[in-house]
């Protein structure tokens, strides 16, 4: 029988392989401090349980394609902080922020059109573009820079005549790099010269520390034609598992063509909906006290980093991850090395390996992601066990 | 920007343009039947919502990619009661049996290849085949049959040597027809023959009435290295909007594709897993109690049709349709006429038209689809205002 060519390039997540040493770990009694994947610690604040909680209806219907009113409603409302004006048929709720890019990918490409991203990049992206029968392309950012890639030059030479988007996951996954207003004003210029969609995967909207200030491309009402937002509960309320995500855009083409897909999948969950919507209307006291914590954590594991000798890793600005180059040949062989053989205080930590991040895997084998998802503490714990275990690695 | 050549081929909902007519009747003050769509009003077993509301976890994180154990062990309890033998490794827990449907046919399609479905079909899979670059091929069934279509010669005709898959949803949507186990024997004979995949798509598997007997093309273990069955409580337990479903086979190839994709969108959503479980563990009571219900309903559907002059329409024997041909040209006229003109007593009645439903949509233009999904005497109400409203138009 027949697999299709795109299903054999997709890879299956090597987290596994690696998840299966760190249950081992465990098994032998090693507490391993878990910093390799978004899943972050931070409570669900209970307003979603408690409106699901409350949820009355004798039937678990079918909702609206486009997602309830209420969530809908409850989104507009939250864009309203920053500026923006958005009307029902500008948003259309989906299955997580995985969903969203799908249905986008799906409406925007044909068998070998391409999406640009700065590389290293959401590898997950990967799967979604070939499943459209689409292609990655690359815009090179490299640890020295801290992974800044905003520069028209080097975004320019990333696109050819089969490219279709440039994708802006800001703040970035897994690099940390936050793009200003300014920047996302560039990348659209550059988009409307060459006529391509931007897709601005802004999932970490909120988390952005120093003198960053939150923003989106959704503020440029001077390229809302070709700009779409794909978004998600998922990090912002640390509620991954609700799998509630979003397009937006001011496009009719675009709208109406996701609108298709979304009809045919019928609907998003009924419950996780309501939950959202809580989430939505939550005050601006709610992002402050967790931008807080993110930018506590992110200052513990820069400075524990730091202590680590050959590192190469700038201060991430944004969301929860920093890509880190260790002087190592063999990222993955170290992480193996972590979690097979040593550990320190009967503790060893795992992060995840950066080769998946790459269009090509080779650039990231001396480079680590660290996902702070746990608490300061802990973080910084998880980052002296990274240098601990470098030490005994190189003897 | 560029538009992407299989979004422009799918189409928007028609139900929608029905819809706000149905709206704008209620708006008169007019009761409108709603037996267009597959949303039944029977309440989803309370163990749903329980078991929700006792999760109380503080963070709503991310599940297995495959689903939660506690789900997947239940599935296959469930499946033990038709004899088959699942492990875990045979399941994958799906957002509904709509992304079942997506990943299969993305993982199984290349640009070109095709389905082949018996012809009236569920009208979605249009959208997923499309998504995956493929097309749909048609077996034909009639209305003067019973839209049976499980003969060879019949079955053979369709394939072409694009054709990678007969898909199968039995009991039938839009059409309540339904396969005995001979019946899926043969057509797995004729795949093997063809070398393709069978899809057996089997969200209705227990509604099924007279002297048939609920059956699954899992249970034929000879062919089980090319079956793949699409599943979802939707139906099942009437909980549409709980959007959990699953792809189960025996063949690792299809199970690895559509793990790939399962890993790149993370998982489905937590809460909803957790009340699937609690309706996966339901007893035969359960599944007596919903089939006497909709067998009752289905009657008084049939009874009632009978007494239209013209109408052709065998008593469908399973799931909770029926696809009528009435004698009228054009359908869509017809329901335009019942929304916009027709009432008796202040009532009138929302059906779904069946072009949508073909290939060659003109082949629908006389037929209609009725969903018993309210009660048996509403059902003969809805039926009656059909037969009402007919005897007006044809004036």
């Amino acid at each position: 029988m027949h697999i299709s060519e795109k299903s054999k390039k997709m890879g299956l997540s090597p987290i596994r392989r690696f998840n299966e040493l760190a249950i081992k770990a465990e098994e032998r009694g090693t507490k391993v401090y878990r910093v390799n994947i978004g899943q972050p610690d931070i409570a669900t604040p209970p307003c979603f349980m408690e409106a699901i909680r409350n949820y009355d209806k004798d039937v678990i219907a079918y909702m609206e394609s486009r997602g309830t009113d209420d969530l809908v409603d409850a989104v507009i409302d939250y864009f309203k902080r920053y500026g923006i004006d958005y009307e029902k048929r500008n948003i259309i709720i989906t299955t997580g922020g995985s969903e969203a890019l799908q249905m986008v990918f799906t409406t925007i490409l044909d068998e070998g059109d391409e999406v640009i991203v700065a590389d290293p990049y959401y590898s997950n992206y990967s799967t979604f573009v070939l499943s459209a029968g689409g292609t990655i392309g690359s815009i090179k950012a490299d640890a020295e820079e801290g992974y800044h890639y905003a520069e028209r030059e080097r975004i320019e030479q990333a696109i050819t005549d089969r490219t279709r988007a440039i994708c802006c996951t800001t703040p970035g996954n897994p690099t940390g790099d936050v793009l200003t207003l300014d920047e996302m004003r560039m990348i659209c210029e550059i988009a409307k010269e060459h006529d391509l969609w931007v897709i601005g995967d802004e999932v970490y909207r909120e988390f952005v520390y120093d003198d960053e200030e939150p923003a989106s491309f959704g503020m440029l009402d001077e390229y809302a034609d070709r700009v779409i937002i794909t978004d998600s509960v998922s990090k912002r309320f640390s509620a991954c598992g609700a799998r509630i995500g979003m397009v937006i855009s001011k496009n009719p083409d675009i709208m109406r063509g996701v609108m298709k897909i979304a009809q045919g999948r019928l609907c998003t969950s009924t419950l996780e909906q309501v939950g959202a919507a809580a989430l939505y209307r939550l005050g601006d006291d709610y992002y402050d006290e967790v931008r807080k914590e993110y930018k506590t954590r992110r200052d513990v594991v820069y400075e524990e980093l730091m202590k680590i000798p050959g590192v190469v890793c700038k201060k991430p600005k944004g969301a929860f991850y920093v890509t880190v180059k260790l002087p190592v040949d063999d990222i993955e062989d170290f992480l193996i090395f972590m979690l097979n053989e040593f550990s320190d205080n009967g503790e060893t930590v795992m992060f995840a390996p950066a080769g998946d991040f790459y269009v090509n895997p080779n650039r990231g084998m001396d480079k680590m992601r660290i996902a702070y998802v746990l608490n300061a503490e802990e973080m910084r714990r998880s980052v002296e066990l990274i240098r601990l275990g470098l030490e005994a690695y190189k003897k």
